[in-house]
């Protein structure tokens, strides 16, 4: 074991998370001369100071031992499985005064972190409503079937949706926990998590057993937008904590996504206000996520178009003929020419064109509807 | 009467609307002699020639008469009342083919249309669902709120619901028909344009008694979008004529609004689309709406925000010693400096000032959370 891995151990669990003060001693002293300071209390900065008083117990050797024994790997920067899509947060300008790479991540789990690069955060409230919670199970689906890693939280409503649209699919899936990788939060979703540390990963910057602090919600949302080449927020209330991943998509120039929904919806509010202002793009499903993210002219959506009428090929001077012809009582020439005001002449080329292909027919009354002309009426062009 | 008036009067029976070789025909040689060559057949021109077969018993001085005694005025470019927004048609790129201001305007209501420059089209699907329906009734209301004319159609769906939004607050409401202002389309509608020709006004640029066919309301859609400074879109399926209104916004560079729905919807598709597109943009109510028709500075939004709680103005390293403070038993300054994080003077300091502001309270064995500290727990930052 190598002391930088010791000493950044040691440091997870003497400072709180995204602490800026930390980026900045690690950039200027590194990790082993930082955790030295602090065991010395030799310094009179504050980030000292503040640490000192975590220094009872601590035995990160042990502590990453235990970890070892519960399937939980310690990841620190130059590892080969270090995701190195992190080390953007140490240029990102910073959200909530928080910001910094994390000192280390706390892995359970098979997934291997470098090989997340293509992943997708799906994000949203925990009071999700039924249709948040159906179109995040269907781009968790549609992330998964692009073989590509979802990665969210794992609270109530949006976050555990997504997952299980992923899961269902038998794709690979993140969890990234704002509290120890071995404390299932909220318990109610044990099952969810220990699925996901067995099948994908479970994540945390925090070491094992620490607390699920709203502070570290913050700093969490930091890691799940660095962590993915694109966020989308399915439904994010005025005041929901996905706004605050998405201000990291934002920080850290990923594409930032939100999906619609009624504007009478509370939980789209939030959504809403990001597309309006332009910091999100509007996605309807998963088609449309996969072309956000997705390299230059790779999974290029089709614009939905509606299937086309047999009226929908014919000229406007011939749609102008066709609607002259009265749907019910058959009507000559002069009539329908007047109607349509179009000359004679050109009008009978027409009325030839249109009954060749079974538009209108002749018989001995005049010209009437014929099968294809009664069949998409009336008012359809409105 | 000028003979200039006549002669656009026997134009408007005996051309379509916006055709664009009228529009060419009365730029190079106006109304009158237009008119005269179409008497004399004077021209092997197709237009000329399709007009010809409309001849028959015409006679505009007499049509006009009628008009007038049925309580329709007819209306010219250079009148005081003609709308001269509508003058853009002729240099706005052409949509379906079809283009230049109308011909004249025939108008049934008291509503000046010299006075609805600052008024705004809400258009939208005849399949329209409840929620759309409802959106429509409030864009409505909050148009007529600002004093602010609405303009629509008059078909099922989202042009009804945006007129009774508007009539409920008295408001005025101008409806804009593909077929003569003095008939009743869809005839269910006859009450509602009725009262909105007893109220404000029933447009159109076809003569009275003309029919409704379909490509008269892709000519119709371009006065909807043309009298107005912006159009709003409700809900669209990927087929609907209000799309070819909105096409008609964006040729003409006005505001072109869209109002978002469930990605489940098929009436919102086509809004999603052209919101996803950066063609529209997303409104959400009468509010962003309003925003985006103002001039500068005027209907500013208010940003929504969630109402501020008590801990919302501590700051974060305030907030880490508040979380640190259990939420069951009380606990020892240590305890709480070692799980916040922070320096022993510090967490004292902090708690001293948690304390006087109720968010903590000291008793004989430890801190524990006071009133206002257990107010919005937990997991609240999430």
């Amino acid at each position: 074991m190598t002391d930088e891995r010791l000493a950044r151990a040691a440091l997870c669990r003497l400072t709180e998370p995204a602490d800026p003060r930390v980026t900045r001693a690690l950039a200027q002293v590194g990790a082993v001369r930082l955790y030295e300071d602090v065991l010395a209390n030799r310094s009179t900065d504050d980030l000292v100071a503040d640490a000192a008083g975590r220094l009872t117990r601590l035995d990160p050797a042990r502590e990453l031992e235990q970890a070892a024994t519960r399937g939980i790997r310690f990841l620190v920067p130059g590892d080969t499985e270090w995701p190195t899509q992190l080390d953007d947060l140490d240029h990102a300008p910073s959200v909530s005064d928080l910001g910094g790479r994390p000192i280390g991540l706390w892995v359970r789990g098979p997934q291997r972190l470098d090989e997340v690069g293509g992943s997708v955060a799906v994000v949203g409230s925990r009071s999700a409503t039924a249709y948040g919670e159906s179109v995040a199970r269907e781009l968790g689906a549609g992330v998964a079937r692009a073989g590509r890693c979802l990665v969210s939280g794992a609270a109530f409503g949006i976050d555990q949706a997504a997952h299980r649209g992923a899961l269902a699919l038998d794709g690979a899936s993140v969890a990234v926990l704002a509290c120890g990788a071995d404390r299932p939060y909220p318990v109610e979703h044990r099952a969810l998590i220990d699925h996901l540390a067995a099948t994908g990963a479970v994540v945390s910057e925090l070491p094992p057993g620490c607390a699920p602090l709203p502070v570290r919600f913050l700093a969490r949302n930091r890691i799940i937008a660095a962590l993915t080449c694109g966020t989308v927020v399915v439904e994010a209330a005025i005041r929901s904590g996905a706004l605050n991943t998405a201000a990291w998509a934002t920080s850290l120039s990923r594409p930032l996504m939100g999906v619609p929904g009624p504007v009478t919806s509370a939980p789209s509010q939030g959504v809403h206000q990001w597309i309006r202002s332009g910091a999100a793009s509007l996605v309807t499903g998963p088609a449309d996520l996969l072309e956000m993210v997705g390299g230059a002219g790779e999974h290029l959506v089709d614009v939905p178009r509606a299937p086309e009428r047999p009226r929908d090929r014919l000229t406007r001077r011939h749609r102008q003929v066709l609607e002259a012809v009265p749907v019910r009582h058959p009507a000559g020439l002069e009539s329908i020419a007047a109607t349509a005001g179009i000359a004679l002449l050109h009008t009978q080329t027409a009325l030839t064109y249109l009954a060749e292909r079974d538009f209108v027919v002749r018989d001995a009354a005049g010209w009437r509807l014929g099968r294809r002309g009664r069949s998409d009426l009336p008012g359809s062009a409105r």
